[in-house]
């Protein structure tokens, strides 16, 4: 199915919307910049998202963060075991982070901070965002034998590792703090029930 | 030694600062928003400040840094063990973060992910003090036992559970990944040379 002339106008709304917010957030991407960068008529912004800014940025992290779930789903997916595909997620990770001069970090995680305080929709997309990688990621875990009593604690313990690793990689400038990170989870899967029970 | 009214007015400039930072970053802070918080005379940021917005926002994340290792290193002090030191610092920063209505995360951390792209002063000073929190961390796991050749690496490991807790915590406006976070790093602690070596 071919898309229209208007969904192919709103999907470029809502990439140059993610690419902006991942790389500097939500109070520093104005409407002016989002429409320059997705190279759409002014107009089209309030035309496909009446909402203005904090509509298109919602569409923009929930597209953005299905993309990374999928990518994150595939990774895991093929690799050997758990413990592989904790370090094969942060070596992925790493890698996108590094190419991008280090700017591209998590999609979510810098609007998150910033706006969790300031913008309920915008913090609500974000959290069901999270919920949704921690409900797939235990799933895994279960998959794999581990107590489905400890899996989401355990799931949650996992994200956080990562995402603060990814923001130290970010700030260091260097992919250290995320090969660590899943060097050492996968270590601790070994030692699930017996670290998180 | 009394303050002189100068020294007044500098640090009322750097604590405005600090709190807008904390709560909504650096894109979103304004120099009107920040004298209007400290009460200052407008005048007074570019006296004390000629680097502007960027040199008060380091000056600002310095102090916050600084102020924030200090009560960390207390909560450590005051401990039995490591393993009730990481638990009492992670019930600490809940206990803020859930009484500032889910605003108050970490000083650095909104800071670092939206602007460590664009303002390399900025990222370098966030840089210097997880590097500070991670060394005094490290040591304190020399000092308990920990071999040093471990220890950096599960500090900065752990470093990065705290930082993504507290981000996962302000978005779901929950302290749970927090307390979580801790008791799994207490578990870790025991096995630190065979989880992290």
């Amino acid at each position: 199915m071919t898309a229209t002339k208007g969904e192919r106008t709103r999907a470029r709304l809502t990439a140059a919307t993610a690419a902006l917010l991942q790389k500097q957030g939500y109070h520093a991407t104005g409407l002016a910049e989002i429409v320059a960068t997705a190279g759409a008529p002014r107009g089209s912004v309030y035309f496909y998202f009446p909402g203005g800014k904090e509509a298109l940025a919602c569409a923009a992290l929930a597209a953005a963060g299905a993309e990374w779930r999928t990518r994150i789903e595939a990774l895991i997916a093929g690799a050997p075991d758990l413990g592989s595909a904790v370090v094969a997620v942060c070596d992925e990770l790493g890698r996108e982070l590094e190419a991008s001069g280090y700017t591209h970090g998590c999609p979510l995680a810098t609007v998150a901070l910033e706006a969790a305080g300031t913008s309920d929709a915008v913090r609500a997309t974000v959290a069901a965002h999270y919920d949704g990688w921690i409900d797939a990621l235990a799933a895994h875990l279960v998959s794999h034998g581990v107590p489905a009593a400890v899996a989401p604690r355990f799931a949650r313990f996992a994200l956080a590792a990562i995402e603060g690793a990814l923001m130290l990689a970010k700030v260091a400038r260097s992919r250290a703090p995320l090969t660590e990170a899943g060097e050492t989870l996968r270590a601790m899967m070994a030692l699930v029930p017996r670290v998180a029970g």
